[in-house]
Formats: structure tokens, C-alpha cells, sequence
């Protein structure tokens, strides 16, 4: 049986409010026709737009360029490989080449179409062409619709060194329509959701206890309440931005719960063996089992997380977790002041807090619980 | 006999007003020794700096580097080729790729010393390495030290377009020594001064009065003028990126006086064929020209513009001047609007306004006129 959701409605609309850097998220299923209205309404006038996708949703960015193509906007498209390794230089480079050979100039629009790559990428190319020019992002993943074409973060890799380069930079709009996770392979999708679940448990019960009743919908991609499920997402991710939009207060820190783990999990499986939200959830299990070894939670946040988790056909344990070859990665981790592990840890459903000074047999430990 | 110049203290400080970007400019002649206070002052105790130097400058650079080393704070070197060249991405991804294998991390900050080459490169480095670190610039040519490295415009160049890509990132302090100027080339020296006559057009007649009484000590690079004239040029371009930080209101397009037409002289003498203040030089005559054809200026601001610039060496006419070619280059500009010439010109010496929509023959006139 369907909830009352919070939105029903086919089409809603986030704010993220950042001052005279405020922008739009818009959330829809199969409104691609609209588009080219809400282009022109936040941009106005607009001559030149430069799409940039991912390769493999080119049917996709076509659809949308055709959608805003007209007489006085010309459109232009470069379709850049799949994968993590484009977000180089030399792929940047490459696109900066691309546009300046397309006449764009700082009047021009960079619309990205893709997953997270391609946001951080164009987002990165978009605030550095003469010096930051006006940017769109249409998120095609579920992870870029909820997580990383939201806050303004935009980067590219050095080798070794995941964002080690980039940019704050604001879009002016994010577009997302739910009916491009048409294509999305299952295990790609499922990956997103653990970051939907990581809002509810740091930021908000109530969206918490609708997944909990909502998972098998979720997992089968119903689009009403995955609009929802995108909604608070994006309301929790522009609500701690909006507090902290350039990581300089640590509020921003919270969106991390999870992520000293799934990181120290990523770097010793090997990037690639687990996607990201793998990670993620299986570092949450991490994080919940510690926050209860502190005595910051009872077992029941676990409990529940545990079982939203495995609805959501994410893994909850890594078998091959190493917590001798784990630990010195946290610890090279940017949330570790003074050689110091820090960590995100919940003290209940809907809420999280930074906790400094951890012991590192705690830590072992709550790596140990979920092998 | 020298006039009472406005300061005649041996240190005086700018502040440029941008909020809580705000930073100070800090003017002496040999005040090396004091430069490991003023950074703790401005920066509190930071443990890593990385300066980044053009190969002209190393002794300055090591002097620079030997005071603020200490236990405390490790300070790593790179070493620039001069030349505009080095503003490429091939240089940007080596210092990334050097900061990183230094342990450079969101802490660090980044020191530039040389003139606008290394500035520029520099500043997008510091922009950019973990999407935005702190950085300081110790200018060491005059153009730098009185334009580059005021105002926050940091970038460099795609092959066949200058600063195209780029950020806007304020530094935390510029730290002017006038003692650098003993090692620059007398070409390089007097280019810059083109800069410094600039401001007094534009924005400050009292300033201009005061060049004309000191020509002869500001050639000979008297410290005491030296100081005063980087002083009041650094007034002047405070003020205006105060008003118009990003460029957005049009308000720093004041700073472009004689710049269309040095852009259009540079680009059709070959690039290197003049410094660019010898190119600007030649351009304020032509705008000063052009104004009084168009009978917003007396013919008094371009006598008294050309006595100055020749009182300082610098060029006042380009026999090659071809104008059939410069003006399709001029259309390109950026000041270009549909297809519409626009100037910033004088109405008196100490004021210049934008004027649109120009005759491309009395532009023509006026590159004749100082062929
Ligand atoms: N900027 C931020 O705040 C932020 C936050 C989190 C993650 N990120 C970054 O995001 C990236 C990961 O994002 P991602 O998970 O979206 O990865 P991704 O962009 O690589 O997309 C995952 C895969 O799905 C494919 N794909 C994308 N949309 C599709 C669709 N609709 N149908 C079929 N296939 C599709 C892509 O080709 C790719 O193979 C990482 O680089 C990470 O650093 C950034
Ligand atoms: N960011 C801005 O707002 C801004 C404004 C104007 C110009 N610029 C940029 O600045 C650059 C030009 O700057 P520049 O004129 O300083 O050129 P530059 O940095 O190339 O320096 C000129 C020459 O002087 C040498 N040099 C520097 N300091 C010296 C010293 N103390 N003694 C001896 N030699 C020295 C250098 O090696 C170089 O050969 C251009 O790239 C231009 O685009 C930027
Ligand atoms: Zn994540
Ligand atoms: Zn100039």
C-alpha cells in the first residue's frame, strides 16, 4: 500500500538557497519536453549551450539538445567516454579545446548529461572556462540525482588522487528526470540508494520510516516514490550546503557519514571491485556498529539500518575487510585532524555527530563486526 | 626636487575590500626580513608552504624561501621557466602533480614569486588544487606588482587564447619589495610604467599632475616615487575590482583604457614583437585620439598623456600599425557587444567613460594617427 507521500505531484521543485548563488533543482518524470521552458526562465536569453554527456546516455542527450535547440540557441554536443578515468586532465583539456574551437565565450552554457563523472567533470570545466561561465547539470544516475549534481562540488583526478582538482560551482539548475534510470543497470541504481538511506539516518527520521516502508517500491523503481525519495534527498543535501557551502564550518562534514569507512574499504578492494554506494553501505554498518561500541546509539539504529539496507539489495558486510592493511588509509583520511580518527557517527535514526579522538581498537572492531 | 608625495614612509599597506575576501597589499623596499611576521600575521600558523617561482627569480625566491622556513613551517620550491609559454596545462598538471607528491593538502598554501606569468599559473594552481587553497603573491616585475597581482584574476592559456581558462581567487596578502626591480630588464621596467600612467588617466588626475613633476625619478626607479606610484596604482585598482569583483557590472572594464587597441596591435604585431605595456602605450594614444574625434575629450589629455609616456620612454606610435587588419581583431574583443565597437576613453585626465557603438572609420582615424 502507497504512503502519503509529501509529494505527489509528477513535478516538484528544491531550492538550494545559497544567496545570489541560489539555483533550482527540479524533479519530474518524463518532462524532457519541458525543458527548454525552464532553460530560458532561469537563463534568460541564451545563444550558446555546450552539452557534454557520457557516452552511454547519448540517445538521451540528444533528445535533450533537440528539445533546446532553436533558431537563436545553437547547441553543440561532445560525448566523453564512460568511466572514472575521464575525469583527467587530458579529458579536460580536451573539452576546454573543444569549446574554445565551438566559439564558446562567457555568455555560454555548459549543460552536463551524465552520472557524477561527467557533473564533476563539465562542473569543473564550466567554472574555469574564462574564469566561470553558467552551468546546468542533467544528473542521469541515481547518485548524481541525489548526491553530486547538488552543493557545487566539481573536480577532476590526478593519478592516485580522486578530486584532487577542481572547483565550488554552483549550478544554475539541475534537472532531474526519473524516467533516464530507464536504463540504469540495477546494480548502479541499488549503489544510489545507500546514499538516499545515508540522508535519512543522519538527517531525518521521518524519511527514514517511509523507506522503511516503501524499500520494495523503491527497489523497483516506482517513479512516484522514487521522486520522493530524490526530494529529501536533495532537501537534506541542500539544507547542510545551503549551512556550509564551501566545507570551511565542518557542517558539511555530516554528508559523510559512512565514508571514512567506504573510502578505507575502496582503497583496500581496489577501486572498481565495489561501486561507491557499496562502499557506502557496507561503511555505515561500520559507523552504526562503533557509534554503539561508544555508547553514542542503542542496537536498534543499526537493527534498522541493517534491514533497509538488505531491502535495498545492498551489502552489508565485506568479507574481505582488512582492518590492518584499512586503518592507515582512515587515517591519511581528510577528517583526520592530528592524527586523530574523526568520525560521522549517529546517535540516533535522523541524527549524526562528529566525534573526534576515536580508539583505533574500536575502530578495528567495528571493522571486525562486518566481515 | 622631490614633491610631498603622499607617502614617504619606507611601508604602507593597501587593502583591497572584498568582504571576507578582503587582503592587504603589503609596499616596502627591502623588507624581506619581515616577511615570516606579516605571513603569520595574515595566514596564523600554517606547517606547509609551496612557492612556486619563475627561473629569473630564484635568488629572490630563496631569500623569500629562507626567511619564512622554520621548524614549523616546511616550505617546498618549484621552479618556473620564464615566459608566457609556461601558462599552458602541460605546466598547470606539473605543479599539481608536484604539490601532490609534496603532501600538499587543503592547509597548505601557495606562494608566488615572479611577475604576471608565474602569478597567474600560480594563482589557478592554488584556485584549483583541492578546489581552492590559499595563496600569496610576491610580484617581482612592475607590471605585476601595479596590475597582475591585484584584483584576483588568476589563469592561463589555450594554444591561440590568452587566460582562457582560469579562476577568480583572491590572494591572502601581496607582497610588494620594490629591491626586486634591481634585476628587471630596463624594457620590462619602463612597460610597466604604461600600467601605472594608465591609472592616472582613468582614475586620478592628482596622481597623473604627480607623474609628470617625477618622471625623471620614477625612470630612474627612485625607491620613494617607486613606492608612492605602485601605491596609488594599487589605490586605484582596488577601488575598481571593489566595485566589480567577477567582472559582472562592467565597472573593471575601465581598467582596459587603451587595451582594445593594444590587444589589436599585439595581435597583429605577433605576439613578443612588443611587451605589452609598450602595446598599451601606443593604444592610450590611439584612445585619447579617438575621443578627441569624437569630441569628448580637449586635445590638451593627449598632449599631456604623450609628454608622460615619452618622459618615460615608452612608445607612442606603431609604424607598422595596419588597421585594415587590426579592426576585424578588435571586433573579436571581448568589449564587442553584437557586433558593436566600444572603447573606454577620456573625458579629462582622471576620468574615462565607456562609449558604444564607435565608427569603425574614426577608429581607423585614430590608428593612423599614431602610425
Ligand atoms: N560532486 C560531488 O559532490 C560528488 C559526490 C559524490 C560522488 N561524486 C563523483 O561522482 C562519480 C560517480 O558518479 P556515478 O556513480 O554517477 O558514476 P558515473 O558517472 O561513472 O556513472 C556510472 C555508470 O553509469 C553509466 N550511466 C550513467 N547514466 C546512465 C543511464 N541513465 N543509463 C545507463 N547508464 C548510465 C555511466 O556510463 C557509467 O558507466 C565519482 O567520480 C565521484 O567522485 C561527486
Ligand atoms: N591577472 C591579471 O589581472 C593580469 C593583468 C595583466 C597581465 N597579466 C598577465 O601577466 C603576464 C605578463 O606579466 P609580466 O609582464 O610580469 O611578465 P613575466 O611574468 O613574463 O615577466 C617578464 C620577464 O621578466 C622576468 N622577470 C620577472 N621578474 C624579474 C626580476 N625581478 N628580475 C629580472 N627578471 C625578472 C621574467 O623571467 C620574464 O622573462 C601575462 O601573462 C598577462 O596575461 C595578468
Ligand atoms: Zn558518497
Ligand atoms: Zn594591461
Amino acid at each position: 500500500m502507497k504512503p502519503d507521500l509529501a509529494t505527489d505531484r509528477d513535478e516538484s521543485t528544491v531550492l538550494v538557497d545559497l544567496g545570489d548563488r541560489s539555483y533550482p533543482i527540479h524533479i519530474s518524470t518524463g518532462a524532457t519536453g519541458r525543458i527548454a521552458a525552464a532553460l530560458e526562465k532561469t537563463l534568460g536569453q541564451t545563444s550558446h549551450a555546450l552539452l557534454i554527456h557520457d557516452a552511454a546516455v547519448e540517445p538521451w542527450a540528444e533528445a535533450v539538445a533537440a528539445q533546446i535547440r532553436s533558431d537563436t540557441l545553437r547547441v553543440d554536443i561532445a560525448s566523453v567516454p564512460s568511466g572514472e578515468p575521464s575525469k583527467s586532465i587530458a579529458q579536460y583539456q580536451e573539452l576546454l579545446d573543444w569549446m574554445l574551437e565551438r566559439g564558446a565565450d562567457r555568455r555560454s552554457v555548459v549543460i552536463a548529461v551524465g552520472g557524477g563523472v561527467i557533473g564533476d567533470l563539465a562542473g569543473f570545466v564550466a567554472a574555469s572556462f574564462a574564469r566561470g561561465i553558467r552551468f546546468v547539470q542533467v544528473p542521469t544516475t541515481l547518485l548524481a540525482m541525489v548526491d553530486s549534481s547538488v552543493g557545487g562540488k566539481t573536480g577532476i583526478n590526478l593519478s592516485g588522487a580522486k578530486n584532487m582538482v577542481g572547483a565550488f560551482w554552483q549550478p544554475e539548475l539541475v534537472w532531474i528526470d526519473t524516467l533516464a534510470m530507464k536504463t540504469l543497470p540495477d546494480r548502479s541504481y541499488l549503489s544510489g540508494l545507500a546514499e538516499v538511506i545515508k540522508y535519512g539516518v543522519i538527517d531525518d527520521a521521518a524519511f527514514f520510516d517511509d523507506l522503511e516502508s516503501n524499500a520494495a517500491a523503491l527497489v523497483e523503481r516506482d517513479p512516484e516514490v522514487l521522486r520522493y525519495a530524490i526530494r529529501q534527498s536533495c532537501l537534506s543535501k541542500a539544507r547542510v550546503v545551503g549551512e556550509d557551502e564551501r566545507e570551511t564550518s565542518g557542517r558539511r562534514a555530516i554528508l559523510n557519514y559512512g565514508h571514512t569507512f567506504a573510502h578505507a574499504i575502496e582503497a583496500t578492494a581496489g577501486y572498481g571491485t565495489l561501486l561507491h554506494g557499496e562502499a557506502v553501505s557496507i561503511g555505515m554498518q561500520m559507523a552504526a556498529s562503533l557509534a554503539i561500541q561508544l555508547d553514542l546509539c542503542d542496537p536498534g539504529v543499526l537493527e534498522r539500518q541493517t534491514q533497509l539496507l538488505q531491502a535495498c539489495r545492498l551489502p552489508i558486510t565485506f568479507p574481505a575487510a582488512d582492518a590492518a592493511a584499512m586503518l592507515p588509509v582512515m587515517m591519511r583520511d581528510k577528517k583526520v585532524a592530528h592524527g586523530k580518527l574523526r568520525f560521522i557517527l549517529p546517535t540516533k535514526i535522523g541524527h549524526v555527530e562528529l566525534v573526534g579522538d576515536v580508539d583505533p581498537a574500536e575502530v578495528e572492531t567495528a571493522i571486525r563486526a562486518h566481515r
